[in-house]
This record gives structure tokens, sequence and C-alpha cells, in this order.
């Protein structure tokens, strides 16, 4: 895990171009971009660029990674996001290891901190955690000298989807400064708004959060925010607006009368988009709930770049795998 | 996903030995037999032929792929499919990714079609897909430019394991045109059973149904079968007989009376084969019922092939894989 | 699967440093410690410490066994163990597959031997079997040409955890002959203990097994074990002490009366580390019950080696997937 020089950067070339202005990675993890600086997030996104060509060709693999190993280790499942993070690692020509937690040792009673050293001890080089609790990804780069990514922490941060949302946005807008971005449906339970919150202030741009009030309290005011609870008003302005799934489960709980006054109120149709800007761009983290919180001609519309995060989603994960392991190790070994 | 040159192909020499008259294999996807000609059957045996080599190797890759990736997407779970068709593709050095649709968004109610589109936009080349339903791997191919690969649709077709067994009827039997090819068993269930009849009788065999009254009926005529339910019967003159796996849900519904009656009346026994040709080929598409539709000691005899059909497997699904890379997308991008 | 030359070996020079003495290793499978030679087992150990450095590298991958196929056939559930395996083959640059015996047609009722030689077929190299009924892996070779390594048959042996057990005492402690080992817990139901046992007695280790009556009984001492259920005056003149993980469904049954019980008279904590041997070596194969068989404190004391027993998991798995791959095939093909 020694620190690599540039030139060993498989398109060294491609990054000059976009000027990366001497700028030298040293974060060895990534737990969220609350921490994050403006610079660092612009660097991750530069890099990122670099990464999107190779994805594009017939050999879709750098040899960035070689005998590295990128260990995926998820509390809960996701099969989208881990296969996204096992293809961009393999992109990368690391060796990807699933260490599927419900059916692991962990079951037998083994502690978090005695899991991530067994595996640290078999010569691994990246976690990629996933794990219902805030904060267990910092927690656990205490216990081991690999590299950490957080793949969703609880209800805290998803820091690689705030970065898909927020480069998508600069690719389709060449811009984040300025820009008003509306966030739609159940933030309080969301680490995706939480971590797009946090990059979308760094880099300029306003957020609003827009939902039922029950989902989207006052208090993330002081996070930054501005709330309503009157989408309409909110998309009048708005450059962007990002939906986020509806859980099916909550559905069914007080927090809202019925999916239809769901959709009624907050479901992004076409004919509430008539009152917007020709060019607002329409983002959902996915997967889709086609008909409630977004219409399915919307989803499918000219709009939309939902596929297009997708494919981000590659170059931004190539990107911070590669980063991180540029910048040696967190603790003394 | 460009076209490659013929000089690329792991073992040219090998290929022009074999003489393919200048043959150019366009077609991007392997949907079922019916629709493939003579020509292009012939075409993947002679590149299967080609493959052969490489699993007897103590080095078994060939570069062919490299960088490539084949996302496996079982709606039914079939361990010993899906690792055949892994096998087959890291022969080839394609990266591979299990998609298991059970444990995955599919579960959360997202649709096929978005599923595709999804993996789609990660930056795969192959789709290995198996389903219940008849049809599904046409309708992703109206999804996705990505190349589709039918790994077994409901009741429709099987197209590998029908070449694959034809591929080891030509193999044994030196040709395919004049054979007697007896198929027993639950035809009427069996997607086996319709790739085999449409595969085989283009290549000119004569293909025969033999099963109880509930699992063959008549209308398997107009497919171009003969219908019988004496097994003794179809089997004199049989060079080939092909026992497929009864199920055992179905023994115990009404279709017929209990597995001794099955066993007496459609089970391959050392005591039937002796009415039979010396030279009688006798191939399943396993797993094997010991027992119930194949007598242990048949399965394991001196005219079982039923091993050397899943070597001939890896081979079948290695051309497969190497064909449809070479066609180039269905539709423009 | 032919015979490869010494100059193939990645380390050559480090192992000619070790001096193998002109040994030739000829043992196609590992099937247990009971069968091996003192000169296997040092043969085995010296492939291990040439191996052992390239799991510090950051390009964590060598050569040697590059297009050969590992199969991980586990019929019990472990996670750690087969990822370890797992790891070992990627670091030799083989191709890895995971047939979950749970979810394969195993359930459909197959034989092992239609399983293993169904498998065999798709052209594979080495089986890594788990099962639980002791002499499966044994049975297995019967069924096939390809290299068989048992990963833990039953009650019977876990010849690599054993291995991984006496090379850390080794590396510890310079030499085994003449060490008193202390192994603790339930040994009667321990494949880890009896491997242990055949191991560290061909090497001149005095070996004592500890527990109550119900889980050591006397009859070990016909296999060449010591057998005392005083856990203090076992550990007064100890070298090194293996504390084995105690089940926790057997807590629930009649061979103890409590866990307050068994940690009373048999684990191992700071105050019954008193009137030991200050440089008294503490193993745990894992997962550990902290504050059953070991206080936590302990384990993570200065004379546990447990996390050095997890990296030289790796190397001693390398070693012994490199060595039966040199060996040849078991039976004429």
């Amino acid at each position: 895990m020694t620190r690599k020089t540039a030139s060993q950067h498989p398109s060294a070339s491609a990054r000059q171009a976009g000027g990366d202005g001497g700028f030298t990675w040293t974060r060895p993890h990534l737990l969220g971009l609350e921490d994050l600086s403006k610079e660092e997030i612009l660097h991750i996104f530069r890099t990122a660029e670099s990464f999107q060509e190779i994805s594009t060709r017939s050999i879709k693999k750098v040899p960035a990674l070689r005998g590295r190993v990128v260990v995926n280790l998820f509390f809960e499942d996701s099969t989208r996001t881990r296969t996204s993070f096992s293809l961009a690692a393999q992109r990368l020509s690391a060796d990807v290891i699933d260490f599927a937690a419900a059916r692991s040792s962990v079951t037998k009673g083994e502690s978090l901190r005695d899991t991530v050293r067994n595996i640290e001890a078999m010569g691994v080089d990246v976690f990629v955690i996933r794990h219902p609790a805030g904060g267990a990804p910092h927690y656990i780069t205490r216990c081991t000298n690999c590299h950490v990514i957080n793949a969703g922490d609880g209800q805290h941060e998803h820091p690689t989807q705030g970065l898909i949302d927020i480069f998508t946005i600069r690719e389709r807008k060449g811009r984040i400064e300025g820009l008003n971005v509306v966030i739609v449906g159940d933030i309080s339970h969301s680490r995706v708004a939480r971590s797009n919150l946090w990059g979308l202030n760094k880099l300029g741009a306003n957020v609003t959060f827009v939902g039922p009030t029950t989902l989207v309290p006052r208090a993330f005011q002081e996070m930054g925010a501005k709330v309503t609870h009157d989408l309409d008003a909110a998309l009048k302005d708005a450059d962007v607006v990002n939906m986020l799934r509806i859980q099916r489960e909550r559905m069914t709980s007080q927090v809202f009368p019925s999916t239809e006054e769901y959709v009624r109120l907050f479901g992004l149709t076409r004919e509430r988009l008539k009152g917007t800007r020709p060019d607002l761009l329409i983002l959902h983290p996915g997967p889709i709930n086609r008909g409630v919180e977004l219409a399915s001609d919307v989803a499918d519309g000219p709009n939309s770049s939902i596929l297009r995060q997708v494919s981000n989603g590659l170059a931004i994960r190539m990107a911070v795998l590669y980063l991180v392991n540029q910048a040696g190790t967190a603790m003394p070994a």
C-alpha cells in the first residue's frame, strides 16, 4: 500500500488535460461528503472523468489496482450498489470478495471489530461497507489499516451516491454554483439527501428539501437547506429535481394517508412538469417506484438522466477506489 | 463492441482446418434453435470444436473476451447451468457478475426492463438469462444493446442445452442426417425437448417423442416429431435416446399413477436395452434421478455419454459467448 | 495437470534459501494430518514461508496457478474458511468457483458422486470440500481425477487449520519438538483438535487435552494425548494453549451446567494466566466467543497470536493449493 506516482495513472494525459492544479489526494478513506473540501470533491470528479472512457472500451480494464483486494462487507442487502462497486473494482483489475455478512460468522455473535480485523489479517486492501448503523464505517477505520469506503451507513451518509448525483448535475449543467436543486421525498430517513446536501452546499448550489411534514422536519434548515412542503412552488425556479425512492413499507404507516395522496402531492408527473423550466434536470438514485414518486413517462422522458447516473456511478466508484489506494494507510502499520 | 477480425480467434488454424467456408456469424443474440439456420448451427459446432482443446490444458484460458463483462441474470435457480456459463466466460478471460435476481431490487418491485437497463448502464456486454416466462430473453433484446443468451425460458427453449445434445450426438455418431433420435419424458413441459427438436430437424434427424399421454400430447406432431407412448417400440430402431429428467413434484400429481409405474413404462433399464441397437447412444441433460427415468447401471454404462455432454457444455457455451460478441450490437447505440 | 518443474515456483530462490533437501512432493490431495509424514509437514511449512511475503506486497499476486480452477464445495457454511481459500487461490492467479451445495442440484436429490463428477466434467482442477460427514473428502478422491483438499469433514480432520496452528507455534517458538501444547474445549466434537494432535505428535510436541469429562473422554489417550479436566494444572508447564470455540448450541444441553460454570472451569482469563509461563503462546482457531472460552483482554493481549493465525492461514492454503497441483493426478485419466 505504498504511494504510487502519478505516472501510474492509466490516463495521465487525460488528467493533465483536465488540470488538477497539482492537487494531491491524501485521504485513505471515503466516509462522507460532510468531511470533504470543495477541492477534494472536484479532484474526485476530475479522476472520474478520466475513467469514464474506459467503460466504453471493448476491453474495459486498466491495471491500476492489479493485485489489490476489495472486500464488499454489506450488512444490508443491495445487489445494485454492490454490483456497481464490484464492476468498478474489476475494471481497475482488483480482486473482489463478497463477504455476505448475513451468512457469516457475524451471525455466530462475532463483533464487527473482530470480523474486520480477521478479514484484514487475510491481506486485503479496501473495505466497502454498508451498515444499518450510522457511523459504522468511521468505527471501522479505528479497527483496521485498510481503506474504508462508506457505501451507506444508516440514515447518515451515502457519499458515492451523493457524488454521482452532483457529478451528473455538473456534467449536464456545466456548473453547480448558483443552481437551485430540489430534493423530494422521505428526507428524514435518507442518507442520499444528506450526502447531496453537504456536497451541493460546498459547491455553491441552493438546496430545497420537499416532502410531507412528517418526513421533512424544519430542523433541516439548520443544515443549510430550505424546507418546504409545496412541491409546485419549489419546482418553479428549480434547475434540478432529485426524486428519492419512497419505501413501500413506510407507505402503510401513519406518515401519510395513502399512496394516491403521496402521488398527488409529491409525485413527479408530466402534468406537474408544465409549471417548470424546460431544461429541468430530473434525477433519481434508483430503483424507481414507477407511478409513485415518478411517473413512468417522466422517468423515461428527455429531461431524465437516471441511467446516466448509473453509468457515472461506475466512474465515480472507480475514482474513489483509485484515490483511497493512492493515499497510503490511515494508521502506522 | 466493435467487430473483431478473424485473426483474433485463439485457434485460427484449428478453425481453418475445420473449414468454415467463409461463413460470417451475424447474430448478436442466441435466443433459440428455432431461429437458427443449419449453417449457423454448424458454425457454432466448428467454433466449439476449436475451443474443446482449451479445457484440457493446464492453463485453461484464452484472452478472446478479456475486459468484457458477462452478467448471469437467473430468475430461476440453477447452480449447474450458471456455473457452466461462468466457467466458459472465465475461460475466455471475461469478467462474470452473478446478479441474483431473487435477492435484488427485483424483489423491490422493479420491472425486468428497468433491471436490465440499469445493469447495462454499468457497462456490461452479455446477459445470460434464465426466466420462468417463455419469451423473456426476446423481450430483453428490445430493452438493451447488450448481447442476450437464453439459458432457459419457461417451457419454450434452452438452446445451449439443445446444441450440447446435438453436438454430442454428432461427435459420437459422426453425423446427424438420417439418425433416429428418441426423446423420453415430460415433453409437454420441456424446453430441452423443444430445442432438441428444432435443431435435430434442421440437421435432418428423425425425432420421436415418448412419454405418458398426459405429458406428450399428439399436437407435437405438428412441430415435426413422431409421438408415441410405447418406449420399447420407439427404441427398436433408435440410434440415440435422450432421457429427460422427471420432476419429482409432478410425480405426486395425477399425470401418472406412481413412480413405479413410470419406471416400468418409461424408465431406461438394462433389461429394456436388450431390444435395442448395441451402439445406442444414451443422453441425459442432468441432473439424473437415478432409478427413475434412468437406471444407475445404464447411466454409468458404455452407451452413456452423459458426462461428455457436460464437458461439451463448456465448449458450446464458450462458442456462443464468443460468437455473439463478434456480431456487434443488435440496435444502433 | 502435468508436473511442473521447480523453476516455475514464484520464489524459487527463497525456497532454496529455506533448504528443501531435494524433497519432492507427491500427494495429489490433502485429506488429513494423520496421513502426512514429518517431512511432508515441514515441506508445506517451507512452501508457506516462501508465500508469506506475497501477501504483504501491493500487488498480491503470482502467476503460479494461472488458468487453473478451484471449486469451493461447502456442504456446511463457513464464510471465513471459504474466503481464506478463495483469496489464497486468487493470489496464485487461479479462478475460483463457489458451488454453494445448499442451493444446488444437491437439493434435488443428486448424489455427492454425481455432483463431483459433473463439476469435474466442466474442466476444473481442485475441489476444496467441507462436509458434515467424516470421510467425505476421501470418498471424493475415488470419484474424480481432480485434486481434493479437506476443509473440514465432520468431527474427523481440518488439516489446513491444524497446519496453521502448528506453523504459528513454530514461527513464534522456533521449534515444535519438546513443547507442551494444551488444547482446551469440546475435544470430543473437534476436528481441529484431532488435526492438531496428529501433526503435533509427528513433530515431537506433548499434547494435553483439557475440558469437561463429557467433552474429553479418556479414550483420547490412545491417540497419543494426555487427558485432564484440571486446566490450571495443565497450564502450569504449558508453552502453548489452543482455546477451541465452544458451540453455543451445546451450552444449553446437559454437557455442562451453564456458561458461567464453563468460564469458571475452562475459560482463559487474565486471573488464570498468573500461574502460567510469561511466554505462554495463546491460539484460537476463531471465531472467538469473547467472555466464554477466552476473556476479551486475553484475546487482545501480548501473548495472543490469533490474528497471526489468520494471516498464516493464507500462506498455508496457498502452499497446499500449490503443492497438490504439482503432484499430478491421483488416478490414471
